[in-house]
């Protein structure tokens, strides 16, 4: 059977990236950050956020609710915390710079936080959030979604999104500690895998119209009722929806972005918030005392006496980290599917398409 | 039959501690502390951490490991951040004066964060929250435990804490948003309840030695094996995880705390951390304008449409707040085995006994 996919080295598929996003009006170093985010997310084996993501912002970018020429602006800026307004544009280009700040504004007062509004889709913040692991932070990010689809406990109208929290923090000997998380029971791409796969939802991970388990998951995804982590009441399901409610208050209120089931509908543009916080933990004590003791906290975290001695436990990041590694070698398996749609928008956009090439 | 509980007045509940805490030897304004943040607990009706742990604290300071004379330093301090050391003694001084330190660097940097370390229990954080929110301020509140009960994902051996992760924001006409959650499927004090009532405890919130559900909450006491937030992998239980270490890492690795499970065990004291960040919303936006849209956002949430018309959907807090205010009118109720207990703490240790009053 021929393979039902290319395997692209990671570099390719950032060209390809950044030429689409030049054709597309994208201005100058935006269409490398863009693609850099992009291309990272794909080697780190979150396919659902990667070059998949093409047709969906070709789709934005054609209907108007994405401005390809957007610039940023910092406003306002106060001591160790700002705000920059993304223009309405991708939020690649506005979280990396808003998590460049924050590791200034660490740097000054030992901590730092910038949130973004005006903003779109910024991938995963795994990849801002490796950035500050990489110069010695903590980080902590949030990211508020363009739709609601996790309903309240109790409820059985989606009020908040899938709504992610990251926090990463550097691990010396060990690679970086980093938990990059949907605050919903399952993410909306596992649904979209269980579909393809033919698969069962878990019981409790979505819900019906009238409140009840649906574990169906071409009818979750029609009805869009995601259970905030924990699912019942007896399990917890009332903490993720603090936690997901959390996440919309830091990203959403705080910087002032838009709640999405409070947008006004005549308002063609998202207006999705970020927010990203750093911490500087030499602030905190002896310089390098933290990385020490997070290192040992790895390490005994790793040693816990496993269930299954073929599963052994894992650390938060090990299998972005491991995937990444694997393709930094191997190249990102594009499904032909894919590249084919990708390069109808090359075509449509006039860029070059490069997907066709040989694998390494 | 007659009552199982005394209804105790709020003022009556305070007094009595802070005689206890007196004759323990606790410096000056320390006691007042200390008893404000348990009596503000029972009244909000967390009764598994308010006046209930007096024996609790009454053996750990007979057995040294808690120092009732603990005086608090401020060491180190930088910018925004700033470290508390607690002295060994009770976690409620060092946790009210970080909050009060956090609030104070947040007015002046927008943002401030303040740990601690060498501390002990220090009740629920939603009291420190609270305090931050009625001065207008966000904040995010995390602690440590003294003892490892949470296994990581894949594992059956405990290496984690239930460790709580607390946020609150003020509400303007609302109540402030207040989520104070453990990062566990449930927290000890369900388990206790459980074998109280001789329920048996939700399928996966506990497991047996070999990692198997384990649902008798008797012999999940004695193993103290809670699963993280979401239970089994499928249902997100490794997103719990890495919340319980994210926890962990700000609580105990940032202030320079003791992890538990790599604590000397030729030290007698605990070395438990917190730790406390506020954020001044009006450093990322107009005055007043946050408040406006958490308002909003918390009258939209109420307004979901509920599974259940005799269940409105509830926003977090909106139970302890109920709770809080009925107590300050009807009072605590303490069971009489537990002001028995008081009695005889309050005889051994010289202090007036005052619970013994009719109820209002």
């Amino acid at each position: 059977m021929a393979p039902q996919h290319l395997m692209v080295p990671t570099k390719v598929l950032h060209q390809q990236m950044a030429l689409v996003f030049e054709a597309w009006g994208m201005p100058g170093e935006n269409t490398a950050i863009t693609a850099d985010v992009l291309s990272r997310v794909d080697q780190m084996g979150i396919d659902s956020h990667g070059i998949t993501l093409l047709p969906l912002y070709d789709e934005l970018i054609r209907s108007g609710r994405v401005e390809p020429k957007a610039q940023i602006r910092i406003e306002p800026s106060f001591g160790a915390t700002a705000v920059i307004g993304g223009g309405g544009g991708l939020g690649q280009v506005p979280s990396v710079h808003a998590m460049n700040l924050a590791i200034e504004r660490a740097r000054s007062f030992g901590i730092g936080a910038v949130g973004v509004r005006n903003s779109n889709y910024h991938g995963v913040a795994g990849v801002y959030a490796l950035r500050a692991a990489e110069t010695g932070h903590i980080s902590l990010s949030t990211s508020a979604v363009y739709k609601a689809s996790v309903v309240p406990t109790f409820g059985r109208e989606p009020r908040l999104g899938t709504n992610p929290l990251t926090f990463a923090a550097p691990g010396r000997h060990n690679r970086p500690f980093l938990l990059d998380m949907a605050t919903s029971t399952i993410g909306i791409s596992k649904l979209e895998l269980a579909a393809r796969e033919g698969k069962r939802l878990p019981e409790g991970s979505a819900l019906d119209q009238e409140g009840q388990p649906q574990q169906n998951p071409e009818q979750a995804l029609v009805d869009r009722l995601m259970t905030p982590l924990g699912g019942s009441r007896a399990m917890g399901g009332h903490k993720g929806y603090g936690l997901a409610a959390m996440v919309e208050v830091l990203s959403t209120l705080l910087p002032g972005a838009s709640f999405a089931p409070l947008r006004d509908p005549d308002v063609h543009r998202f207006d999705v918030g970020h927010f990203h916080m750093t911490i500087d933990p030499d602030a905190f004590g002896e310089p390098g005392a933290f990385d020490d003791d997070l290192n040992a906290f790895i390490d005994c975290l790793h040693a816990a006496r496993p269930v299954d001695v073929s599963q052994p436990v894992l650390v938060p990041g090990d299998p972005e980290h491991d995937t990444f590694e694997r393709r930094s070698r191997e190249g990102v398996p594009v499904p032909h599917s894919l590249a084919q749609a990708v390069a109808t928008i090359a075509r449509e956009c006039g860029a070059d398409f490069l997907l066709s090439q040989p694998a390494e």
